[in-house]
């Protein structure tokens, strides 16, 4: 990290801007520097601004083009990716004032907010009305939905109901120069044009900054019956997810967690699941049948050797059974400095992924534990290092590009929801062929011709 | 209409191409030359392409970018926007002979298609392996998979499941200038780089050729069962349509017919149901409970007004309470030339619609039936006129107008399904603001730099 350069060009945009909005105080300035990953490089930000409406967007983006001072937007800083770092001599524009969940209509089934409100909030909100705002990322408490919507964030509902881009039907954008546009819709269908609202979503404010979202809700689902079972195979865990998804059964939640993270659990909480368990699956159903849905899916997983297989309705217990996920990361956390991948392969793949990381973990001689959601494709191996020391520094990243590398070369991707960032822009161009790269550096040039918007995230400088 | 302008720049096209791609008997060409729109116009193209892999496609491109060449391409020729018509001296691509299904992935749910695929082929080749490629475009029988993806089609089933955009994850997507490039991924999830596939979805053939699709694929659902409720006054029926979303039911099937038609069907098959039927509302559910979920409707429409109810779990007479709506358009052509208008609102301002669409008929002295997708609050009122007489003409367009502004004025869109195409470029830019127009223009300059790709569709040249 480098000290503040408050260059005359940064002084002259907050110079034009309202004060209350501007921060250059080093000390706060520090906490907007970047956000959670590991291996990712930033700068202290020249000043950080804190807009409270559109206009103090436009005005601040107008200001920063014209004075081509770089601008890193940034929701809650919760990202993975190094999408929210500051680069050198840049301005961070914070989102986070902007909290107004402007409008739900219940009929239509909409719902329009402000990016700075925190996604659980929206649920909670929305669930007052009897409704249900799917995408539950893991930063689900505390990051936002304009976050949310520039990762094109996920979560463990995704495998039935989708990630955060199938909710978004409208947006309204501040592009690189200030101007305001409105893409979308507040229908659920509708064809009219480019469709600008997708080519944002996912774009982690390299292409505008995103100042209201349109989402569209559901009905409220039927509480989830769960469901966990304990494999003594890792072999047999992958059958059994490939066995969910080729019976047409649809949970609403199908998540894993391999020997490693069991145990890193298991060393935590003293659940006393041991050694014998090579993978434990967690299942919920909220379909209507949801217990002859769990049923089905008990006498599949017992058919793949499923030892301990428990089937709860009953909340608290569910809530109990589930501690386990919930404590996957917090456990592998609790070993020693972690970096955590996120990558997404055909969910038959899984457990050639999972295996490919035990031997990856062997070879390196560290520990990588791997949850995440099943049902998906989409793991989160969990490289457990100590970043004091430069050999096992190296260590992680050679595992963390092993597999990556393993990833893609299983048909998947090198990041399922929590984005490029700065952590994967060399990898984008391996999982890209040249022609979709160029497309993207002619987009990028389209819409943010001097490239001051977030620069070096997503594409490459 | 005008004559076969065989430049010099198209013969040098062509001379370039296997002789059996190329054809330029005018006889033939006619046939592609246009679409199934009204009100369009076109020209006779100087010739027409046919290739049969994604390289011969990269093939015709290169050639016609290299000699500035236009180049509209086509699917199964069945839209109704204008958006395959052949522009002054142009070749017409068609992808019509490329038909392979790639493949079927049960486990992964997934299959891989060129563009030439009839969607009905697609959807029974993947329901033999249990599975269920949802949308159905009223044209699912006769158009393409490519004109789907291209237009972002929709359907039916959309109200439970969504339109062609939800189902798509990847392409093979041949550019302007004939480079060659993959969007998107196998996986569900996956966010690397931008949405460069839901640019292309929707974008008419303006930004790319696409040559593969890969779409993610659903359980097989169960059998549907059927509900047909009538109503002698129009606002009981959009008062159910609300109370149906409101409940919270997600049925497989929500469409409405107005009074209008249901009389043009009722001449047609002569089913009886007479002056007294406002509105009819017919209704699919396949959920699990479906035969709680239309009880529950049913007593939802009688609660409303509804007089005839008539619910049925037998296939055969699902089928035969259905024909009403399979005779909608049918029984409306019957009348006359007609013009088929598509726009969405927000599903409680159905009932809006249609009372002006009634007043605009009456203004305008012309037949208006209106029928649709009250589900998704995408209606298609159709004009009907007589196409010899220019005041009649008129009037259409007159009255096309008028429902299309007071579409956008209840909050809607100008297009729920269909496209922009060349019938509605102008409403383009009234529907929306100057900015996402020209950041529309800036991305189709960025992917086709000489504009030689579908020029004047989607957006005014």
């Amino acid at each position: 990290m480098t000290a503040v350069v408050a260059t005359e060009s940064v002084r002259a945009v907050i110079d034009g801007l309202p004060a209350e909005i501007v921060v250059v105080d080093p000390d706060i300035v520090l906490g907007y520097a970047r956000d959670q990953s590991g291996f990712t490089d930033n700068a202290l930000p020249a000043a950080v601004l804190l807009p409270r409406t559109t206009d103090e967007v436009s005005a601040c983006l107008a200001a920063a083009h014209r004075h081509s001072v770089a601008v890193v937007p940034r929701g809650a800083g919760s990202g993975l990716s190094g999408g929210a770092n500051a680069t050198e001599a840049c301005i961070v524009l914070s989102l986070h004032r902007m909290t107004a969940i402007v409008e739900v209509d219940a009929v239509n089934r909409i719902a329009v907010v402000e990016p700075g409100v925190v996604t659980a909030d929206l649920r909670a909100r929305v669930a007052t009305d009897g409704l249900f705002y799917p995408p539950d990322p893991g930063s689900v408490e505390f990051s936002t939905i304009g976050g949310n919507v520039a990762t094109n964030a996920g979560g463990m509902c995704c495998v039935k109901y989708g990630v955060t881009g199938d909710f978004v039907l409208g947006l309204q954008v501040v592009l690189a120069d200030g101007r305001v546009m409105r893409t979308g819709r507040r229908t659920v269908k509708g064809v009219a044009g480019y469709d600008l609202t997708h080519l944002m979503v996912g774009s982690e404010g390299t292409l505008g900054v995103i100042t209201e979202i349109t989402v569209r809700l559901l009905p409220a689902p039927r509480p989830a019956q769960t469901l966990v079972a304990s494999f003594p195979t890792l072999d047999g865990a992958g059958r059994a997810v490939s066995g969910i998804s080729a019976s047409g059964s649809t949970p609403s939640m199908l998540e894993i967690l391999d020997r490693t993270t069991v145990m890193a659990v298991d060393e935590m909480a003293k659940m006393g699941m041991g050694e014998n368990t090579a993978a434990l699956l967690l299942v919920q159903s909220d379909d209507v049948d949801a217990d002859v849905v769990l049923a089905d899916i008990a006498a599949l997983c017992t058919g793949f050797g499923a030892e301990d297989v428990v089937v709860s309705s009953d909340p608290a217990e569910a809530s109990m059974l589930l501690e386990a996920r919930r404590l996957a990361l917090p456990a592998l956390e609790g070993l020693g400095d972690w970096l955590l991948d996120d990558v997404a392969v055909p969910r038959s793949r899984i457990t050639d992924l999972i295996a490919s990381v035990e031997l990856i973990a062997s070879e390196t001689g560290l520990t990588i534990g791997v949850f995440g959601h099943a049902g998906d494709g989409n793991l989160h191996p969990t490289i457990i290092y100590d970043d004091s020391d430069d050999a096992s520094r190296a260590a992680a990243m050679s595992a963390f590009d092993a597999i990556t590398r393993r990833a893609l070369e299983l048909g998947g991707t090198i990041t399922g929801e929590h984005g490029v960032g700065r952590l994967k822009t060399g990898w984008l161009s391996i999982e890209q062929d040249e022609t979709a790269l160029s497309v993207q550096h002619a987009v990028k040039a389209a819409l943010d011709p001097s490239g001051i918007l977030n620069p070096g995230a997503v594409l490459a400088r």
